[in-house]
């Protein structure tokens, strides 16, 4: 039974999404469709990369990940899928797909479309599905098109760090209002190397010095700094949203520093 | 194994469509249950029957798709199930299902409540799941209540035009902001007839002087026009909400225009 | 095949619900997975408490109930698995589960994290799922963990009344604006016993004297009652929202007078 997931900025409210699920289910009536997130905003390539970055690997080998954001065919992008991971990804080459794994794809493919197919508004829906239906039905990745061998790449914003500061940058705002950052545990180790350490945090609230377990410690309202889900450190507060208490957005740096 | 689609103004915050679903899946457990959307206006009757026209046929024959919009048995509405083009639609006779397609149904039921079942205050509950579930367990349309000949009519605001002038009326504005029309493909090439035209296109905003193949096309900020998914005219700004940027709602008109 | 529902307050733009719903598709590629509402607002545990007493028997026996509000492991509540009319819920032993029925639990558990088990900062993907997943392959209840006896207690505001005055308390507000109070109708015709009686609006509107039957009895504007869904008394306007038209938010009172 074939697994595809969707992931797109199409939001639930218009009519989209659904064709595409009818057109899925009339092709492969018994797949099981997944709905990842449709609330992406609005061209938002950077969000939509870290939430399949966090899931994809969850689900069965043999899924196929649909993503439909930005997905149109242009002079800067082509639409293409890939094989990484034992999973496969459907999309354009805006970069979406290269920030998903450390590991290189097995295989990219440039989808053809047939040559008297126009161009089309919705390649999500008269691109995307058929070449997934393609796949679930057991068809080969290098049968959808031309074999490419790179994806277009996006940089993820590095964190950066002498002896004495470690400048991470907020990634991700989760809808609690959690910062994620880019500072995974083994980085945030070798930097703080066993010292005492602070985390600024701005406006007068004072700064965090030592790393939580679980989102409910510290008081109602103080911030706490813990290795979320994802691995990397967040910082949060207590049933409070850290991202609006402390007037944080997406790429606003935090600081870790040692005070000797 | 049945596709049951469910399309209401339920919203999905509360526990109303938890509900059907339960119900559904009590009666048929292996039932494919598809939200078309729940995020319709409250009442909104015209945008239902967009959503619906534009997705139906999509879905494979057989499905059975539950509308539970102004699903009230009212003195103006009776609660109905309808057969057309292989599909089966359940409802209230509120002018939801007429705009579905030029097809005339092949068959309307009047759903016969039980005599002694009190007035629901969730009709979608209590009278469409029961239907619903007779239908996919393969029952017969007719025996789910008494024969009805017509539907009651809701008429599309048509375009009007004359030699020089165009006026087409906005249907429908998606979650991007394109503004999608009532004019076809054919009804705008029999009136432009090769002709140099012009959209003109509120504010001070360029017009639109040519159909572009993508919504991609055309510089950030600026106006374009294409035939959308739907086949109708649309009005669109690359990467911005044209119904925001140009202050259009439904039911406004867009002019196109022959100057010579 | 097992029926797994899903209760959050994740909302639907992160990836959390996704990852959760991935990795119960990995461990059970054919478990059918209901999302019963992530709209939950942020820590609202009364709210998810009266959404899924309404909900869950609506669902099959054996159908599996995953929680994930305020489920974190905390010393203030434990994590728990509960047996109750023949359902499973999965959560945190927060006061949710205390409301769902008159019936008391079959079988309480405490949930046993593996000795070596790091506190997670996500438990309704470490914890619930493979609870869940145990309980759906025919696992037995009691070798989650150690059998508890009872439930932390949330107890519902209850209706007060005298001879004249019966006060009611609105417990939800949908998504309609209706207002559903703590009176069923047994109470509502204990107290009114047969005599004229009037439900007091706020405002300028006039006060409600009779019970409807439907949501579209009234002229638009002016509030009607009925007994609802839930069988609860509602006061409602047709087609309008009565929580914004009176300015009346949860735990106000509504009170019903008998004028001698």
């Amino acid at each position: 039974m074939a697994i595809i997931t969707l992931t797109s900025d199409l939001g639930t409210s218009d009519h989209y999404l659904a064709v595409v699920k009818g057109r899925l289910l009339s092709a492969i009536p018994e797949a099981k469709i997944v709905d990842l997130t449709h609330d992406i905003p609005k061209y938002d390539l950077f969000r939509t990369s870290f939430i399949l970055k966090q899931t994809w690997h969850h689900f069965p080998p043999q899924t196929i990940h649909i993503v439909g954001v930005e997905a149109l065919e242009t002079e800067d992008y082509s639409l293409i899928a890939v094989l990484l991971g034992g999973h496969y990804f459907i999309g354009a080459d805006n970069g979406v797909f290269s920030m998903l794994s450390e590991e290189l794809p097995q295989e990219i493919v440039k989808l053809q479309l047939s040559p008297n197919q126009k161009l089309s508004p919705f390649p999500m829906l008269d691109v995307f599905v058929p070449a997934a239906c393609h796949l679930a039905e057991g068809g080969a990745l290098k049968d959808l098109g031309t074999a490419r061998k790179e994806l277009r790449d996006n940089h993820l914003t590095r964190p950066f760090y002498n002896d004495a500061c470690l400048t991470a940058t907020v990634l991700f705002i989760d809808s609690f209002g959690n910062l994620v950052t880019n500072v995974d545990e083994a980085l945030f180790k070798k930097f703080v190397n066993d010292r005492p350490f602070r985390i600024a945090i701005p406006g007068k609230r004072e700064d965090v010095v030592k790393i939580s377990r679980s989102y409910s410690e510290g008081s109602d309202g103080s911030a706490l700094a813990l290795f979320g889900f994802t691995g990397l450190l967040e910082v949060a507060v207590a049933q409070g949203s850290a991202a609006r208490l402390m007037g944080m957005k997406v790429n606003d740096p935090i600081r870790v520093l040692i005070d000797d």
